[in-house]
Parts: structure tokens; sequence; C-alpha cells
């Protein structure tokens, strides 16, 4: 049986998203349906409606959820019933090489290009009875989903379902470019550029791996208290310096042995490499417009040994992070409360988008009834 | 007691090098002198002579050889008269966090810069009785050297002092590449861009690591042909293709876990970075100009997962990595001689050179009586 619900969608040529009632399929083989209990609003969902992420519309957003299982498809046995899940956006089949060798983020059948839950067939419709897109097979800005059974991960019931919503995305990203990309160790010196919420999370990351210095650097006053709060032990305004690099090198003792780039633009990459010491490492988990470039000059990098590393989705395996964030969330060392600066019901989606364009927020959150 | 010596030396303004007469102070504290037996001509060492390599004139070249202990100064307890040493152009101390974390090759009191023994006093003198400086505080294309006793590590007296040279840099820097810096596994699909005598090294070491596929990729036939010595599974000719890196991609079934970059081009580590498949890594070898820049594609990096790390001297950890590749060499699992296209005496080294300029060699060896 189908059921209605509400959903944030994108349409062509639209200015900004809209909150439509649309129709999604009961869950067919290996699939799940759930209700979703909050959804953050991510940049990633921005990006779709602006092009740089080109998932064709009309599209229903969404890929950073929690919810509870309502009805499991023929084929599901893992899954029952009330269980408590965060949403993966990477539907992995756990058997490819990739997979077999603990980069499940990288699955050669996963992809963030999927429109529809990984099986193929469309179980989302609009009220025209047309078919809709599902952001990365997930479309879970709405409040029920049908999904493919690997994009969702049991965690314990005990857990808040809202605030784990910004596990499945950024916080995993953040955290994970720290623990599962860089291994940050021990005493490091680390530099996190970007305090939002993936920048945040990094942040985090680097104090769990037990980081001896963490430097925050932004552009905006507010941030940089909230990645205080996060765990930075120093925070740099780079709109108050002409000479960042300088100042992050000398502020770290000679360069900072891992950091972040937690934006998006090659400027930043480079200021990320230029503020490592010898043998440092940057790690870059903006993804940028298709057109921006990261340079570095050929010679420091062979000649100081440095590392210039890709993180997509932390490096997660979701099945193996996602239970242990929660768990740290639960222990009181990961802050996921702090992190929601907003809440939305969903017919304020379209505000929701608006202060994520604007900056305001370090994560929004949709929460459902 | 000073000793003369023949010795290489580039002067200031001049075209090319001059073989001179030198003299050759005994070793104080902490420095041995050696007896060289044979020296690579080297690109670093032309490097000098054009400034791209910016040690200043007057300067001894030569750091890559191998020869006999023939003094020992105060101090120095584990080499003695007779031994047998490869040169190590980098004196690491053996403390600092650097040589602590097992890579000596970034030692905070090594460097490339050093123009006399890592203690600072002159040792070597032109006829004239004025100092000279010696490359990487080495100076080794002479019949004689005195230089710091890290800057020498003891290899067994059966191995051929002649063929052991080249593993103080070229094969040290190639073939730790693949096996130090990368660490390539068994079954890995490779490919070496250069197949000079770096390129033939990483080649070797990706052999020695058990890679199924080692493409090597240059412009020159008979470098390829030299490749396939070395152990290339696979050869292309850069010369003979408009889309170097399709190809690429193809011939390793959809993209390479390991790409070494060994000539020092940005064009090329672009080449290098776009033939690896999702989560594969980018190694630079090549040093490149100063003003020469690597520049991948930022989405990209993130979202395939992939890295652009440096290698320094092939991550060298000179005390283990010596021994290890002269039985490699003893047990004929690595080739030496093969690498050797040209012997000199010293008296020939404006021609060694102008063969080096010439891309003649896979590696031109001056030998001394």
């Amino acid at each position: 049986m189908q059921i209605r619900s509400k959903a944030v969608v994108y349409r062509a040529g639209a200015a900004t998203v809209a909150v439509e009632d649309i129709v999604v399929d009961p869950p067919g083989a290996d699939e799940v349906q759930i209700q979703v209990s909050a959804c953050g609003v991510c940049h990633s969902d921005l990006s779709v409606t602006n092009g740089t992420l080109p998932l064709p519309p009309p599209i229903v957003l969404g890929h950073e959820a929690a919810g509870v299982i309502t009805r499991v498809g023929p084929g599901v046995s893992d899954l029952q019933l009330g269980d408590h899940v965060i949403v993966n956006f990477i539907a992995s089949c756990g058997h490819c090489r990739y997979c077999a060798t603990g980069r499940p983020n990288l699955c050669d059948h996963g992809g963030m290009s999927a429109l529809t839950p990984a099986g193929g067939a469309v179980r989302t419709w609009d009220a025209d009875g047309q078919p809709l897109n599902v952001m990365t097979g997930c479309g879970v800005m709405a409040e029920h989903a049908t999904l493919h059974k690997n994009n969702v991960v049991k965690i314990d019931a005990q857990a808040p379902l809202d605030r784990c919503a910004l596990i499945g995305c950024g916080v995993m990203t953040g955290w994970g470019a720290a623990c599962n990309t860089a291994k940050v160790q021990p005493g490091s010196v680390c530099v996190v550029f970007g305090a939002g919420g993936v920048g945040l999370s990094a942040i985090q990351g680097c104090q769990n791996a037990g980081a001896a210095m963490i430097v925050a650097v932004d552009r905006l006053a507010h941030k940089l208290d909230m990645a205080r709060l996060f765990g930075a032990t120093h925070v740099v305004d780079a709109s108050k310096t002409e000479q960042l690099v300088k100042d992050l090198r000398k502020l770290t003792g000679g360069g900072a042995d891992y950091a972040f780039e937690c934006v998006g633009f090659g400027e930043i990459v480079a200021q990320a490499y230029g503020c490592l010491r010898r043998g440092g490492t940057a790690v870059v988990v903006g993804v940028g417009k298709p057109t921006d470039m990261s340079s570095v000059k050929t010679a420091s990098l062979v000649l100081e040994e440095k590392a210039l590393m890709g993180s997509c989705y932390g490096s997660a395996r979701p099945r193996y992070d996602f239970p242990r964030l929660v768990s740290l969330y639960r222990a009181g060392r990961l802050k996921l409360d702090e992190l929601i600066t907003h809440r939305y019901r969903i017919d304020d989606a379209v505000q929701a988008f608006d202060d994520l364009v604007q900056g305001r927020n370090a994560r929004g959150l949709i929460v459902f009834d």
C-alpha cells in the first residue's frame, strides 16, 4: 500500500526548494520503508539545487537522516519493524574489491549518482503520479521514504534519533577525515580549515584521536566560538591576517602534522598544505566546484615528503562507524546537540535552505512529528 | 695528513664541470675518510650546475657512491679501516622526531643543503688552498673524501662496490618510492612514468613488492626496452598517443592502484594522477623546477578519495634499506649491472655529464682505479 508523505523537492528552474505532497511505494525486495525522525540540511542538498552536484530534478532531497523501520520488503532478514536506523547514503554491496578491503565508501555499486533505490525501481511519485528522483537513492528529507536495506544502519534504540541523524553525513565526513582517512595520532598537531558542521566534526575527530593541539581557522567569529566549544585549543580568524600560512606555521611551532580542508576551495587547500611541517598530510574534505583545482609545488611535495589526500565521506565504514559514533555520543565524548543550531518543521524548509545559504547554522535540522 | 685527490668540481659561470686536483683533510671527530670506488652521475649533480638545486659553487659534486674506509676520526666506533660503505647523502642524527619515527630522510639535522660535513668544518680545498663546498656534505665524485660518519652505511664486504654505488641515490629513491612510500601490495596494478635510473628502480621495487601489472611509460624506445628488462609487464610510448591517460586507464582495466612520477614535471604528475582508479595513490618522485606546480581537481581528489604523495629519497632508512638492497642484489632479485650503461674514468667526467644531458644512459658511472 502506498503512503502519502510531505517531502522537500527541487524542480528544474525553481529558485529554491518546495514542500510537496508525494506518494511512496511500499518496499520491494531488499528494501525497507522508514518513518524519518529528522533530516539535516547539508551543503550537498544545496549543491543539487544549484547544479554543483549534478543530480537531475525533479528530485526529493535529503541524505542525512535517522528514523524508524516501518515496513520491510522480501529478503530483508537483519532489520525489523521498529528498528532505529541512521541513513547511509552509499548503498555499498559488501562484496566488491573496495568493500572487501574496508573501503565501502568507494563501492563499485554505490556511488553518489543513484537516483532511485539501488535496485533501480522508482518508489517515489509526485501528487500527479509522475516519478521523482531521490537524492543518492535516499530522498529522506520527507516524512517517509523507501530505500535499499544497505542504505540504513541499525543503531541502539536508546540513542536519540534526531541528533543521530547528523551522524549520517556531516559528522561522519568530518570525524572520519581525522580518525579514518588521516588516522590522527595522540599528541598530533592539527589545523582545521572551516568551522561549519563538517569542520566541527573534524575537530571532534582530532580531539577523540588525542591530538595535542587543534587549531580552527574560519572567517566568522561565531564559528570560531563554536570551534572552541567543540575542542579547538586555538582559533585563528582568517579575515584578520594577511599572512595566514605564516601565522599558522608559527603558532604550530613549525607546522602541523595534519591539516583538514573542510570548505571546498583550492585556495584553502593550498593554505592547508602550506601550513604542514615536513612529512605532514593535508586531507581535503570539501568537494568544491567541478572545475576547482588544488595545486601544490612539486618540489616541496617531494623534498618535504608531504601528502595530499582526499577523504570521501570520512572513509566511512558505516556499519562499524555509525554505532561507534553513537557510543561516543552516549559516553559524552561526541557533541551532537550543540551542532544543531536550528530546528525546523518541514513546512519551513525554504527558510532552512536560506539559512544554509547565509551561513547562519552549524547544522540546521528538519524534525518530523 | 692531507691527501691529494682528483675531483669533479663545478665553478660559478662555467659551462660544465671540470676535473681538478684537490686536497682533502684527514677526518675530524665523528668523521671518516673513504677511498671512493665508483660514483654515479645523477640528475641532481647536473641540477647543481644549472642552478635547479641551489648549492653554491665552487663545489665538489657527487653523492651516489661507494668506497672503502681509509681513515677514521675520533669518536667513530662502529666503522673500521677497510669497511665497505655506501654513501648516504642525508647525515641523519638518529634522535630527532623524524629519526625517532622511522623517517631519517626528513631529519631535522640532515637536509640536502649541507655544504660541508655535518660538523661544519671545511675538509676539502682546491689546489690554491681555497675552500670548496661539497655536495650534500659528501662531494664523492672524487678519489677521496672526508665526510661525517652518518653519511656512510657499512655493507657486506662481498658485494661489488662499483655496482653498489647506485644504491646510494637512484636505486634507493625509485625502489623506496614503491616499497617504502607507497608500500605497493602483492597483486597491485602500477604505472611508472619515466624509465631512467630512478624509474627503472621504481619498476624493480614494484616487482619486488609483487605487483601483478607494471606499466612503464616513456617517450624513448630504448628506455622502454630497458623497462621490460627491469620488470615492466607492459610499456607505453607516450610519444605515440594523443590520449595517454585514456589509454592507460583502458590498459589497466579501469585505472592503477599506484602511479609513480619519476620525471619531475607537473604535467606528468597530472597524468599519473589521472590514470589512477578510485582510491589510488600517485607518488611523486621527480623534484622538478622550484616553480613547477602539481595540480589536481579538488572534486576528484575527494569523491574518488585519491592521494598525491611526495617521496623524498624513497623514504629511505639507509641503515636498514641499503643492506637489504645489497641482499636482494646478491640474491639475483635486484638488477644493478644492467643499470650501468656506461663507465667513465674521472678524466672523462665532462663526457659523462654531456651524456646525462643527452639522455644516453640509464646510469653513467665514474669508476676509480
